[in-house]
C-alpha cells in the first residue's frame, strides 16, 4: 500500500522505461506497472509521446486503458485518441460509465463517434444517446445514468436483493433512491439504513424524503454551488416531471470548481485562451496577444492624451515623474475592488446590503485609503522634490484616483454578472486599462487647474 | 422537496422575519423553519445580528443549531459563539463529528475550551483531545476520527454485525476499513461488496488491499492533491506505525481546494488579510493599504528615477508619453507569465521538461510578442506622432520590456515556490511595481542611448 502512495517518477526510472519501449521489452513494461495505480502511468506517459503511450497501453488491462483515458485533460486526449482505431475505441468505451463515455464521445468527429457509438454494447449505447444532447455545462451533461434505484413499496429484504442485480452495472454507489410508480423522485435510503434496519421494514418507512435534487437544465456552477452548500456528496438529477435521469458525483463537481477556479486567474491574468505551459509556442503568444494588444492601444491612447498638454509638461516637467504613482495606485485600487466584489458574488450568504448601501460603504473604504495615501504622498513629495504646488496637485489627483478607481472596480463586476459575463475578468487587463486612462486624465485636468 | 432546493430569501419574508422576530413571535418563528435545511437558515441569518440569530437559534432542534453553526465561516463563528455560555456549546458540540468538534474548540479562549471539553461526552472528549494536537492544515487537522473498522479476520456475517455497532456514532460512511490485530490499515471493503457478497466469506477475502492512505502530517493540499488525482471520496489517515487513526471526507478537501482558490485570488489582487465585503470599514481600509503602499513607494522611486533625466524630458517632452504605454506592457506581460507558471506549478502533470527548456520556450513566447508588438506600435507612432527617432526608442524598449517581463514573471512564481511561499503571490502588485520600475529603467536608458 505505502508504495502506491509514494509511486515517484524518477529521472532513473523514466530513462529505464525509455530503454524498454526502444527495445520493446514488454515483459519490464507490464512488470513495473503492474500495482501502479492509473493516475501514476498517466503522469509517466507524459514523458512520452503518443505513439509510444499506446504501445504501453496496449500492454495493460483495458480496465487500466480505459481509467488513463478517462482521466487525461479534454485537449491531451482528444489529440491521444486520434491514433485509435473505431474498433479500439469500442472495446475501451464499453468499460466506462455513461457520463465519462459521453464526454469521449463527444470528442470524436461525427462519423467515427457514429461508428464507434453502434459498436457500443446496447444498453451503454442507449444510455449514451440521451447524455449526447446536454451541453456539457449542464446537469444534464454532469450526470451518470448508472444508479441504483428502488421502488418505496419494497421490503428491506427484497430492496437488497434489487441492488444486488442492478449493482453489477455501478461500481461506486452512495445512496440507494426510492421513485415511485411514474418514476418520480420520492426520496433516499442509504446502504447504512438497510444496513441496519429490520430485514420486514418497507423501505418507505426507511428512507429520507426531504432530499435535495437537481434539474437537468442547472449549470455546472449552480450543481457545484448546491452540492457544496448542502455538503451533499451524491446529487440525484431529475427532468421536468421529476422523474429521475441521473446523478451527479462529487468527484465531478470538484473538477467543475478546479476549472472555474482556473479560468478566473486566466481572466485575472489577462490570458484569452485556455493554454498551458507546455502547449506550443504558437499558442502560448497568441493567447497572450489579445490583452496585450488592449493594453498597447490603451498606451497610444495615454500617449495621445498626454501630447494635449504638451506645453504645459515642457514648463514643469516634474509634472511626468508622478504618471507611474497615480496609474499604478488606480490600477491597484482598482483591482482589490473588483476582487472584494467577485469573492462576494461567489459567496452566496451575502445578499441584502443593497445596491446603494454597497456603494456607500465602498467610497468610505476608498475615501480613508485616499485620504491616508495622499496625505503621505505629500509629506514624502516635500521632503523628497520640496514643490509644494507640484505636490498638492499629486495629493489632490491621488485622492479622486483612489475614489473613482474604486468605483470602477466595483461597478464593473456587477454590470458583467448582471449581463451574465464572469465578473472575474473586471479584475484583469481590461480594468488596469481602464484605469490608467482614468487616472491620467483626472491627474492632467488637477494639474491644469491647479498649476 | 422542490421548496427546499428553491427556498429563497425575498425581502418580504425576511422583513415578516424581522417583524416575528421583534414580536418575540415564536410560533411563526419555528413553523417557517420548520422544513428548512440548515444551509438555506444561515443564509436567513445572515440578515439579522448575533443576538437575533441566537433566539432563532434557540427555538430550533439541537442538531439543526450545531448543523448551522458548524456551517458558519470561521471569522463569523469566532464573533457569534462569543455569546454562547460554556454549557450551552457542550450540549452543542457533543452533537458534532469529532473533526468538528475539534476546529470550534480550537476557536475558543483557552479558558472557556477547558470548560467545554471538560463537559464533553468522555468518548468525543478523548477524540477531541487527540485531533488538538495537529495543525489545522494537515491530514491530522483535516480528518474526523469517526470511522467503522473491522478486523480482516471476520466473516460477512460478523462484519455486518460489527458495523451495526459502530454506525450509531458514524452517520455518514462510505468505506468500512479493514485493520490487523495491531490495528495497522491494511485495506477497505465497500459496503456494495457486503450486500452482494456470500455472507460466510471472510472479509480478507472480499476487501480491496491496494488503498491508497495519507499520513497525519502531510499538508491539506497534498492531501487535496491526491484525493483530487485518485478521484477519491475518503481517505483513511494512517500514523507513522501505519495504524488507522482517521479519516478525511471529499467536503473536506472541497474546503480546502475553494480556500485555496480564494486566497490565490486575494494574492493577485493585493488584499492582504482575509476579507469580505460585509466586513467593517476600518477592517476592509486595513486589508488593502499594505500593497498599496507598496505600489506608492513604487511610484516614488519611479518619479525620483524620471528626475534623474529631467533635462532629457525637458528637450523632449514626448518621451514622457510613452510611459504608461511601456510600464502597462511590462506589466501585463509579467502577470501573464507568472500566471502561465503558477498553473503549471499546481498541476502535477508537468515534471520533466527541466528549468532550461522552460526558459528557453519563455524567451521565445516573449520574442514573438515582443516583436509583434514593438512593430505594430511602431507603425502607429509613425502614423499618430510622425518622430521617427522617438518611435524606434519606444519599440526598442518595448521589445526589451516584454522579454525582461517574461523572464521576471516566470522567474520570480518558481523562485518563492522553491522558498515555499505561496507563487500566487507573484502575480499581485508585486510583481507589478517591480515591471513598472524595470519598464521605466530600460525606457529611459534607452532613450539616453539613443536619442
Amino acid at each position: 500500500m505505502e508504495e502506491l502512495v509514494h509511486f515517484e517518477l524518477t529521472r532513473e526510472f523514466v530513462e529505464r522505461f525509455q530503454k524498454a519501449l526502444d527495445e520493446r521489452d514488454n515483459s519490464f513494461i507490464i512488470e513495473s506497472l503492474e500495482n501502479v495505480k492509473a493516475a501514476d502511468i498517466s503522469a509517466l506517459l507524459y514523458e512520452f509521446n503518443s505513439d509510444e503511450s499506446k504501445y504501453v497501453l496496449d500492454l495493460l488491462p483495458l480496465e487500466t486503458q480505459a481509467e488513463i483515458i478517462n482521466d487525461l485533460d479534454t485537449d491531451t486526449r482528444v489529440n491521444f485518441i486520434k491514433i485509435y482505431q473505431p474498433f479500439e475505441l469500442i472495446s475501451i468505451i464499453n468499460t466506462l460509465h455513461s457520463d465519462d463515455a459521453a464526454d469521449i464521445l463527444n470528442e470524436l468527429p461525427i462519423k467515427v463517434r457514429e461508428e464507434v457509438l453502434s459498436g457500443l454494447d446496447p444498453e451503454l449505447r442507449h444510455q449514451v444517446i440521451d447524455l449526447l444532447r446536454y451541453e456539457e455545462n449542464v446537469a444534464g451533461g454532469l450526470m451518470a445514468k448508472e444508479l441504483i434505484k428502488v421502488h418505496d413499496n419494497l421490503t428491506v429484504v427484497q430492496c437488497i436483493e434489487e441492488i444486488r442485480k442492478q449493482a453489477e452495472s455501478v461500481d461506486k454507489f452512495y445512496a440507494v433512491y426510492v421513485v415511485n410508480e411514474r418514476d418520480v423522485l420520492v426520496g433516499r435510503v442509504s446502504l447504512k439504513d438497510l444496513v441496519i434496519s429490520d430485514a420486514r421494514k418497507v423501505v418507505s418507512e426507511i428512507c429520507e424524503k426531504d432530499i435535495v435534487s437537481v434539474e437537468t437544465y442547472m449549470s455546472d456552477l449552480e450543481v457545484a454551488d448546491i452540492m457544496r452548500k448542502y455538503d451533499l456528496e451524491s446529487v440525484p438529477v431529475v427532468n421536468v416531471q421529476g422523474q429521475l435521469v441521473g446523478r451527479i458525483t462529487i468527484d465531478d463537481v470538484v473538477d467543475v470548481i478546479t476549472e472555474q477556479a482556473e479560468e478566473d486567474r486566466q481572466l485575472m491574468s489577462g490570458i484569452s485562451e485556455d493554454v498551458e505551459e507546455d502547449d506550443s509556442v504558437w499558442r502560448n503568444t497568441r493567447a497572450r496577444l489579445p490583452w496585450l494588444l488592449i493594453g498597447i492601444a490603451g498606451g497610444l491612447m495615454n500617449a495621445k492624451f498626454m501630447g494635449l498638454f504638451e506645453e504645459e509638461l515642457a514648463r514643469i516637467t516634474a509634472i511626468a515623474f508622478f504618471t507611474p504613482l497615480i496609474q499604478a495606485t488606480g490600477g491597484n485600487v482598482g483591482i482589490q475592488s473588483s476582487s472584494v466584489i467577485v469573492q462576494s458574488l461567489a459567496n452566496p450568504g451575502f445578499v441584502y446590503e443593497g445596491f446603494w448601501a454597497r456603494l456607500a460603504k465602498v467610497f468610505l473604504v476608498a475615501m480613508l485609503n485616499g485620504l491616508f495615501l495622499s496625505a503621505l504622498v505629500f509629506g514624502a513629495n516635500e521632503l523628497l522634490f520640496n514643490q509644494q504646488k507640484l505636490s498638492l496637485v499629486v495629493s489632490v489627483a491621488l485622492f479622486s484616483v483612489v475614489v473613482f478607481a474604486s468605483f470602477v472596480g466595483t461597478v464593473t463586476p456587477l454590470i458583467l454578472n448582471r449581463f451574465g459575463f464572469n465578473p472575474a475578468l473586471a479584475s484583469g487587463p481590461f480594468i488596469t486599462t481602464t484605469n490608467d486612462l482614468l487616472g491620467l486624465t483626472i491627474y492632467f485636468f488637477t494639474s491644469h487647474l491647479l498649476i
